[in-house]
């Protein structure tokens, strides 16, 4: 873990919580940059977008890549509270990030720790350097939305 | 095989040399109603929208969930001149897309045939229908456009 980690994850709960408020599953995500600057951050609006595959973080690499001009973005690093799935673990891979932090893992729908484990395939040809948090607030936001 | 297969492939196949003429990645997609009406055909964009997840098959499933309304379409067909790579494997079954035909397959990053395999895993909620015609027009496309 690095100083700044708990910094970035903090910004990514609280788009999981602004995402809550649409009713929209809670999961949030923040992109930075080499400098430290938050690049773009927000949460899942797959309901408010029609779209299976508006999750939070393929909206933050979406927007960093235009912002950049650019398919690939491999000076950032991605905070993301739950362990992304497989959509969006390929779409980190392809996007080139350098790093990505993800909050509480996911074993029923997570693509990196569990499942096809992407990162591990020979089909991958990019994989970040991943650090789980195991922050017991990221998966609390979860289980308080579906228990509502 | 059904009869309409072909017909659709075709409309894909279309789409993939239509890509290659932009110095796009050639692969094309169809999303095919119930009703048999093309919903919505594209190709990959990813460098015209710096947008590492504007895979043919993605562009599709975004435009006709947008055109439903929905995160769900699973009256629709999905025709793609290549195996799907993992990332647009998981959106085809977020969208619950009932069949999923190919046109050729994709060793190197596939992620229905081979890698991950996302339908074969526990992570996966909804499985499509799957044929691959192997088709050998939409490898040729790929292979003229990487040897040019």
């Amino acid at each position: 873990m690095e100083d700044k980690d708990l910094h970035f994850m903090h910004i990514a709960l609280e788009e999981a919580c602004a995402a809550a408020g649409r009713d929209e599953v809670p999961i949030g995500a923040v992109l930075a940059g080499p400098d430290g600057t938050v690049i773009a951050r927000n949460g899942n609006r797959t309901r408010e977008l029609s779209d299976p595959s508006a999750h939070a973080e393929m909206l933050c690499i979406r927007e960093g890549c235009a912002k950049a001009g650019a398919q690939r973005i491999p000076d950032c690093d991605l905070y993301i509270t739950l362990e992304p799935c497989t959509m969006c673990a390929a779409a980190i891979s392809f996007a080139r990030v350098r790093r990505l932090v993800i909050g509480a893992p996911d074993p029923k729908g997570g693509g990196v720790l569990h499942g096809g484990r992407f990162y591990e395939q020979p089909t991958c040809h990019h994989k970040p350097e991943v650090v789980c948090l195991e922050m017991p607030e990221c998966g609390k936001v979860l289980k308080d939305f579906f228990s509502a």
